[in-house]
């Protein structure tokens, strides 16, 4: 890939496909946006970001914004944004942007993305990515974030490379702090062990991570679940320190009454990443023999409140009820 | 007991208890009722039932009321048809009733009330009872009995026996069909199959039957708690059909869009039957070293829930969320 003079392709642009290339437009990068809804708004006013890490408005002449992939060029880089519920867009998305060293990298949530991208593309050009960062689109065009930010990277298979270490490096210098990860799985493991219980609870119980914690019976379920993630995760040669569950217990103590990713989707009566945040981890413990009932059932409960299942996205979950 | 004349009393007159009591009433037993909240109204204007039976109301003439159990005779038969909840009051409210030959029939929800009476006041008088019916209190002293009433009754200890046979007589002699029970082990399992699955979930979730399994997800979550329930019932003896989860499934689905009344408590900001429904059937587990980890996570996540446990029983389940 061309780091001089990269193109830069942001495939989903929402919240965060829209944070991260803002950011890159910013400092001067060539950066194309493939968006849906907010297309229209993002084309004549351009991106207005307001960020904890200082505010700025991208004018329509400084970036290049399409809604569909056949106006865009083939890019240098690909960055993947979009909702894990659309995975099955890769191919007509990403295809056309695609040349011989086009490399890719997901900033998805769940398992499963980096896989997928290399079955279609090829494992070679595949990095993957985990965005710790409080964000929201507030309006079309306007994205608000309130904080963390930074970025996780790592290459699909294997350690990091020449190439890894320049991208996180293009990260950096337009001030989105990014680590090189020695091993995406760990990554991806540990972002699963918050991920399942909290996302996955907090959507099926309509709950905040507070409530979640709340009470001795929470507790003790959210530890067991997240026991369950780590047996996969030890099976798969990922080693946490052993206190790992009591360290996120207390991280999220400090969160407050978060709302997860996952119980908003759900509010907002959007489809849930379901399958990428319960439905490939418990493929994964399936594959490999390990018991995960907590899981399995968690997996459950989700589905039968994911808006995409009761097949009427724009309605509030509980208006069947009596 | 005499059967000729019994004094009976009724602990716990809600809508459960004002039914079968007035039920016994209206065909000239002696009945007495402790009431808390509705004592004044039904003390002045006596009971008015809308049954699916047949409509009647009970003048104040026609029946004992009280707020303590101070101001009652000696019973021969207490029926108790607190919540579970109200369990921790069987002392206060039930020794003063108590002579040589009082029975004791008690015809809440769940597991573990018989021993607990039998612990407090002798096992060689209780007996236990299921009762099958879709009623509710729609206004102080007023009753609505919509569908179903049957009662099935047995010892707490052992094959029924002449008494058994006299009470179940004296309820279908007031047009409360009444069955007895070879084993009342079995009749609490079986009901249990049924309530844990949809009490639990349909409280956890704030979903009625027809949503539970409604979808595939849902209908393997309940299946698969059916098993764990199973598997408890067959270490205690209990021989149910090898088809028994397909029955009651199919019997689900001929219920439409039922709320539990563990969903309907949770609505309401009532305190839950969770122990009597979930804690003791996950108890009775543990001690027998069954594994039921579905169970125990409905458990905890219905105690995540329980509005006795937020605390403000008031409120509205989801006030705290954002």
């Amino acid at each position: 890939m061309s780091l001089e003079h990269p193109v830069i392709a942001i495939v989903g642009a929402g919240a965060v496909g829209g944070y991260y290339g803002a950011r890159l437009a910013q400092h001067g990068h060539t950066v194309h946006f493939l968006l849906r809804s907010d297309y229209e708004t993002v084309r004549t006013n351009g991106w207005v970001i307001r960020s904890c890490d200082g505010d700025f408005v991208l004018r329509p002449d400084q970036i290049h914004v399409h809604n569909t992939p056949a106006t865009m060029p083939k890019a240098d880089l690909v960055i993947i944004t979009l909702k894990a519920t659309a995975n099955d867009q890769y191919q007509p998305l990403i295809a056309p942007l695609i040349k011989d060293d086009t490399l890719l990298l997901t900033l998805q949530n769940g398992l499963g993305n980096e896989q997928r991208l290399a079955d279609l593309f090829g494992a070679h050009r595949v990095l993957g990515g985990l965005a710790f960062v409080c964000i929201n689109r507030i309006a079309p065009g306007q994205i608000a974030h309130t904080d963390h930010g930074q970025i996780q990277i790592g290459e699909f298979q294997g350690p990091p490379t020449q190439r890894t270490l320049t991208i996180a490096k293009m990260f950096n210098a337009v001030g989105v702090r990014t680590k090189v990860l020695d091993s995406l799985l760990y990554g991806r493991w540990e972002k699963l062990l918050w991920n399942i219980p909290f996302n996955g609870l907090g959507a099926a119980m309509d709950l905040p991570t507070d409530a979640l914690i709340g009470n001795e019976a929470g507790l003790a379920l959210v530890r067991s679940i997240m026991e369950e993630v780590c047996a996969i995760a030890a099976a798969l040669g990922v080693q946490f320190p052993p206190d790992i569950i009591d360290q996120k217990i207390d991280h999220t103590r400090t969160m407050g009454s978060y709302r997860s990713s996952m119980q908003i989707d759900r509010q907002a009566g959007r489809p849930l990443e379901v399958e990428a945040i319960l439905g490939q981890p418990v493929s994964v413990a399936q594959s490999l023999g390990i018991q995960v009932p907590r899981m399995e059932m968690l997996y459950r409960l989700v589905r039968l409140v994911d808006p995409a299942a009761i097949g009427n996205p724009g309605r509030p979950i509980n208006a069947g009820v009596r």
